[in-house]
């Protein structure tokens, strides 16, 4: 068994879609018909996805080798058997949708080159190879499964009170699929700039910065308590002939639930983790995906490790009720495709196991808890003291914050806690709610600079 | 990469030497000259060795393929690449040594059998394949290596001061070589007895009784500090999907260094860890191999590897200093060795990459030492408090205990402690002396039924 390097990108290279120079931008995009990217929203009118997040991860390479919106034969696969048309797995439909009004509006037809529009200025193009319409619903209870059709882990039927399942109804039923090419890279703001590192720039910080040779990947979308922390540091412990050299974090950036936290805190708590020692900088690095989570569970840890191997990671932890909500799926839904495969996603085996697979490896884990007995935070596969044990309830911790009451140190390492307070401040209020979901619909992540394009 | 399974036994197939039909053990003992096996003594006459325990563990299965006394070539060859004439790797010289006034007095030749007796009973019998004789001193340096020839990893040379090194100095210069066979079972006393897992059994109770996939052994000559616990603990953490199924600690028992636990306090100390849920019995066994320990370091880690693997341990773990005692080898010795080999020891690469090698997988580990800071035991590779930190000092504990201070859970859990002063006032001091190890050779762990051989 020969000792782990960092494995190739998924599909075999990166894919890189972001065109640096202005003149060649300029060509690509002088004369298309114009379109403004927006928000999707829920019935209710409150944003749950932002398009933009997806071509961003698309032409950076972080869903390599996806290339763009994906043809009406590749999305069907995918809901099928969550392969792409080049055999590759991919889990999630990728679809750029467009009202019936808007569709008219343009007027534009296969062949055609959309320019793309953010916060005004333009910044990417979309090549339109073709042009279909999908039932929203359809797709929606396909791409997280049934009772019926996927008894193995599927555990009630999806319904509108699944974020993903929501954001997937809400599509527009026109799509445009085709590449997407940026043409005017956005400006990461505070405190987005510092955490924002692309499959390329990612691989090469791991291989001479960081010089580490295994890394494993730690998915997140919560400020770190100490559970968290301690999850990150035991399953650090994998590797092939010692520990994994370094843990990296990657946040999912873009619309979430109500009740999780600000993207910001979210990023900040993490690093103040590293800048404050709990595990030290040589062996941690924070990172973001922009992309509204699914809460796909067992696909969406597909997409996880997808991300993830392109990022240069070796490993993937992966806990119970990973990037789950609610009991849809089994809480063990994702370690169970992990360890034998879900036969009715298209799984025989695990993703790791079939050709066209991923090569990032698993470490599935239990739960960690609060032991007084131990007088530690304790591994539900090692401590015998069932009797004893303080469990992490998200809820309680929550009612804890929203209640302003300074947690113990056993639950969040002051720093940690200092940054939710920062941002609870710039916010008014601790966690995701409509309005932050609202201004951050607005604002995004990024800005993006002036360009003027030639008319065509 | 498929999941791992139980490891077959090292060369092959487990080593079966244990007669265990009365009628057969007398056609084979009866009329064969006997011998009374006794301590090796050192230059004070302090036993630091006892042949029967080498004959225990070769019977048993522990160091299989090896069956018995090694002939001259093979020894040569174990000294000069480490590995039998079979091709399979062995670190240390295993000879049955008697002086020149006991051959004299035996007057026997190659091809005669010998009746081995223990506490004046008949035991095993050794058949004679050849005589010859050693240089000790030889055998001795040549076993652990100088700075000259060793350069990779041996810092100083080998002298009296090391435990390892005396024990084949003082060895008799006349080796009866061959296979050794058990004639007559010993019965362990307590609680020795409760920790008798030979390869077989224990390869049984890994798989019918606790069920475990992976399995990580832990090599111990300790009463386990907290510092201990946490090695097992996180070292458990690898594994191949998940982190391994079981612990299994295996324990040293035989003559040790002045300032070790008594071997009694050793095995129900780490029991005790099981037994008050600090790691649940479900996860964690304990069991032994008898042995004189050489503190070979990296040459010691490979008969800890070869024993793991015959208990069917999938993974080994090794900390730094791993079975060292003073500063003879390069603290990192056998993490070198499980990393990349040490060519001059035979090993162009780790011992599981090569030819009739181990298939036990190493996972080599870092420190761990108490972070105020973090308020836990913390990972030397994690724990970025380096000013806060706090050592766990071998001796400073030991003076702890020698003045009778009880020390803070933190550092010894007050269930294992108590062990300790269990076993202090059996033996009225807390560690191995002289006394304990003169009593000990006359004890042994052991006693040996009665039987009565027909005169040949």
């Amino acid at each position: 068994m020969p000792m782990l390097r960092m494995p190739p990108p998924h599909g075999g290279r990166l894919v890189d879609r972001v065109v640096k120079n202005k003149n060649r931008a300029e060509k690509i995009a002088a004369g298309c018909p114009r379109f403004e990217l927006k928000a999707t929203l829920d019935p209710k009118g409150v944003p749950i996805r932002h398009v933009y997040r997806e071509i961003m991860s698309i032409c950076y390479g972080f869903f390599s080798p996806l290339e763009g919106s994906m043809v009406r034969d590749e999305l069907e696969r995918v809901l099928k058997e969550r392969r792409l048309l080049s055999e590759w797995i991919f889990p999630f439909p990728i679809l750029f949708d467009v009202s019936e009004d808007d569709y008219k509006a343009l007027g534009v037809k296969e062949g055609d080159r959309l320019l793309l529009t953010l916060k005004g200025q333009p910044f990417a193009t979309l090549d339109i190879e073709e042009i279909y319409r999908i039932d929203p619903k359809d797709v929606a209870v396909r791409t997280f499964g049934t009772p019926e059709k996927n008894p193995e882990v599927v555990r009630q039927p999806f319904d509108d009170k699944h974020p993903g399942y929501l954001i997937y109804r809400c599509h527009q039923p026109v799509i445009f699929a085709g590449k997407y090419t940026i043409i005017n890279e956005p400006k990461f703001k505070e405190p987005y700039d510092r955490f924002w590192f692309p499959p390329a720039k990612c691989r090469d910080v791991i291989k001479n910065v960081k010089k580490w040779r295994t890394v494993i990947a730690h998915q997140t979308r919560n400020v770190p308590h100490v559970g968290h922390e301690m999850l990150m540091k035991c399953a650090a412990f994998t590797g092939d002939i010692e520990p994994c050299s370094g843990i990296l974090v990657n946040a999912i950036i873009g619309a979430k639930r109500r009740g999780d936290y600000p993207d910001e805190a979210i990023l900040e708590g993490h690093e103040a983790v590293n800048k404050y020692g709990y595990i030290k900088p040589e062996r941690h690095i924070v990172t973001m995906t922009l992309w509204d989570m699914r809460y796909g569970n067992p696909i969406e840890s597909l997409l996880h490790g997808i991300i993830r191997q392109n990022l240069g990671c070796t490993h993937h932890m992966f806990g119970r009720d990973h990037a789950a909500v609610g009991e849809y799926y089994d809480m063990y839904a994702t370690q169970i495709l992990w360890s034998k495969g879900i036969p009715s996603f298209g799984f025989d085996a695990p993703p790791h196991e079939v050709d066209y697979g991923l090569k990032i490896l698993p470490q599935n884990m239990g739960e960690f808890w609060y032991c007084p007995k131990c007088g530690e935070i304790a591994y539900s596969e090692t401590c015998g003291h069932s009797k004893e044990r303080q469990k992490f309830s998200g809820s309680f911790i929550r009612g804890l914050v929203s209640e302003g009451i300074y947690p113990p140190n056993v639950i969040f390492r002051p720093e940690v806690y200092k940054v939710i307070v920062k941002w609870w401040k710039v916010y008014g209020y601790p966690f995701v709610n409509n309005k932050y979901l609202k201004l951050k619909a607005q604002e995004l992540e990024v800005d993006v600079p002036k360009l003027e394009l030639p008319k065509g």
